[in-house]
């Protein structure tokens, strides 16, 4: 199994002279990857709860949106390049289905991302005043309260995570589209799907962002949106890289050459 | 015909290595240029229409300014590579004039570009609650309502097109001034536009982002003064750019060698 | 008479292979820069004017501050190389006492400047309704309104330019400190400055960008806190460049070799 | 005593051309750092408390987030190379322990950092305007006001200066993780740190930043808080980086090879 090529954040920074020390040990092949997705899932829910949490109503999305952009740009460039900086489960299902993550790695990531959100959010509500925390029902996505909103929360849900997606792949695993400050391009797709879609869906687009603060703050409605959405959308841009845009590797039909 | 050259987005970003495959068929040069083209400015325009839906009047226009602009910072990004990361027919236009793209492709680009315009606009009516919607006339452009604001929005919008053609050009055709992160200096001018002019014209500069919205809602009114004034300035940056700025390739009188 | 080291923007990014032929003609190093000065300053300060034109009172210092910024970042991305991307008198003058511009020059930049200045100011006010042009006094420097306040104003104005240039001249002249994205270094040190001393002194730093409103608006309190702050602090930086952190060139005491 | 591998803020950028000069002299070794991590941290303070000094209340933390950050950025991509572009004891602490300052230097930075927190802080007393800087009390860190906050603050400050410790150390000292912006990422980690945890605990993560104000406004309640927080954070980041993530210099137990 070879899981030297798991970067899906910033990999294509790795420098050549590595490549002969980094696939030497089963703790720094399986062991550190799955404890930073756990450190960095937490820290990124940690950041992005408290943002809504402190959020002041009349200033629209702008802080949440700034804060989940930086969080997620600055922990991918710290921590991503060991990991591949997913903190995601959708992130890492699209990475599984293209070519950049070992179908044997997809649990493990999954449920350390999980794990990270619930003490991300756990953090979060030990740090907060109380009055504050149950304010924000403890930063978990209340948006939809209707049922009438259901069909324009999903189906925005999965436009926000396919463009984050698109971003996140189009910018590391196709040579095409190579373009270095990748963990800024991934981490500002957030601030830009916060601005676009926070007052339709909660533009969440992380199974593991939704899951912490729901249990949390013990809230479940319409808890399903945050699921479906994302990782449909991780099926769909596994897909279209697949069968459009991919390049040499990954690009199955209509090849140029 | 070669549209090997037809870069504009992050064209500065192609290695020399693939050179030997980029012109390979049909499909790579004229279906997926064509097909990226429509599906970038669907989804420039979903977000773009989406941020105005939802923003906070209060505000300002810095929710609007920061969605447009990382919007099509990351999409060009991923994007533009292939189809040169157009995503409006004006800058296509100021591409052409320029030597970035061949006579040919103009007609489809615009044509794909609309298109997409119509899609992103009416993605966003499908997923945003109909009150809102309404309220916001589908982000169509309703700034100018009165005779007396024509000549300062046209005027706006010209000086404001020219500015962001000539960032998209001075940092991708010009050898001179290439700097690397042109996407995002392409998208944040964008941004920059709409802080300084989104009162007074509302900074379109985009045919297609003016059009699928005002399709989407049905409102037309001075609806003509996003056609004109973009389309001018291109034809103004084109000629600015061949006669006085230009390079070797492009500079055409006082050349200085 | 040597200008072909004239560049203080982005002068970093100049390729060896344009070397060759980039001191050619006198319409090359004499004429173009100072178009592009007066373009470049034209452009910045009536995008500088509409964001105070149309700056909604709640919002504080973010409009202004972020299209200062993106202003200057994107124009002297685009035209900084060929005239070193000055367009501020005050950055012309630091930039001749430590070496980066010729003595020759410099007049005619200071010129070109404030003609810029007055051509962006001027275009401002004719694309603005005309209430909301006299609102903002054509966003003339209105903040210092009483003797009180001068002394803080005025070391407000030196120590944010001093900054400023610091910046300026730190990621550009000074071998030791270059760091890439030097225009984005410049452009976001205004909106920095403007953030911190907006609603003390304005943080203007240029006494172009004073003057070119203050023509149109025809207003003159304590207009000269803006020329004597910036072009102080011009000549405070200089010889703390000269003196304290230069590089070999120009680095004149205390050298460590 | 070897004193030219200190840098912790971009040294990465050092060209091994320069590597001859770098350490001739006990100017250059000593009293240049000192004095400029004195000046730098007077600069990022000045700005900081300015920012706050002059935030409008319904803004929530976007200028205070965003000025401390800008400042932060664009001092170390000015002062950092030079210094290691500390600006902070916690940073300092953290250095020291994951081989990146040596001892003999702790004390000295700590006592420039303090004097140059001072220095700010009496800056932007000197230029505010009274009843301005009264209501903000100087900027000094007031979030605290009851026992039942100090839990939850000082989590916040550990937890956020241990984030922002290991953007810093990430993004330099691990040739794992380089990525070349360090100077932005470690001040967009505090953009981000105080939109987070602006409200919880004043994400201050800097005792040089708590001192200053402190003195300027005779304001010293919960001011332990501001030093035990991120001294404890450095601790934890040093040994957390030692142990578990660092790259063959630093990473102790565990390695891979």
């Amino acid at each position: 199994v070879d899981m030297c090529d798991s970067d899906f954040g910033n990999g294509k920074m790795k420098e050549p002279s590595e490549a002969g020390r980094a696939c030497t040990s089963w703790y720094e092949q399986l062991v550190q990857p799955c404890l930073l997705e756990l450190l960095g899932s937490a820290l990124f829910i940690f950041i992005g709860c408290m943002s809504v949490i402190e959020n002041v109503p009349d200033m629209g999305l702008l802080q949440p949106a700034l804060a989940h952009g930086l969080a997620l740009s600055l922990i991918i460039s710290t921590l991503g390049n060991i990991s591949g900086g997913h903190f995601n489960p959708a992130v890492s299902l699209a990475a599984m289905l293209s070519g950049g993550l070992t179908l044997m790695m997809l649990l493990p990531y999954w449920i350390c991302q999980l794990l990270g959100g619930l003490l991300g959010a756990a953090l979060a509500k030990v740090v907060s005043p109380e009055e504050r925390f149950w304010n924000a029902t403890g930063a978990a996505f209340v948006t939809v309260q209707k049922q009438g909103q259901v069909m324009g929360a999903l189906v925005a849900e999965i436009i926000l995570t396919m463009l984050t997606l698109a971003v996140g792949l189009g910018t590391t695993t196709n040579e095409k589209t190579t373009f270095s400050p990748t963990p800024f391009c991934v981490g500002l797709s957030v601030t830009m799907a916060i601005l676009a879609g926070g007052a339709v869906s909660g533009a969440c687009m992380n199974p593991a962002r939704a899951f912490g603060p729901a249990v949390m703050a013990n809230y479940w409605g319409f808890h399903w949106i945050y699921w479906l959405g994302p990782l449909l959308a991780s099926l769909l841009v596994g897909l279209l890289f697949r069968f459009v845009t991919g390049d040499g590797k990954t690009h199955l039909i209509l090849k140029g050459q």
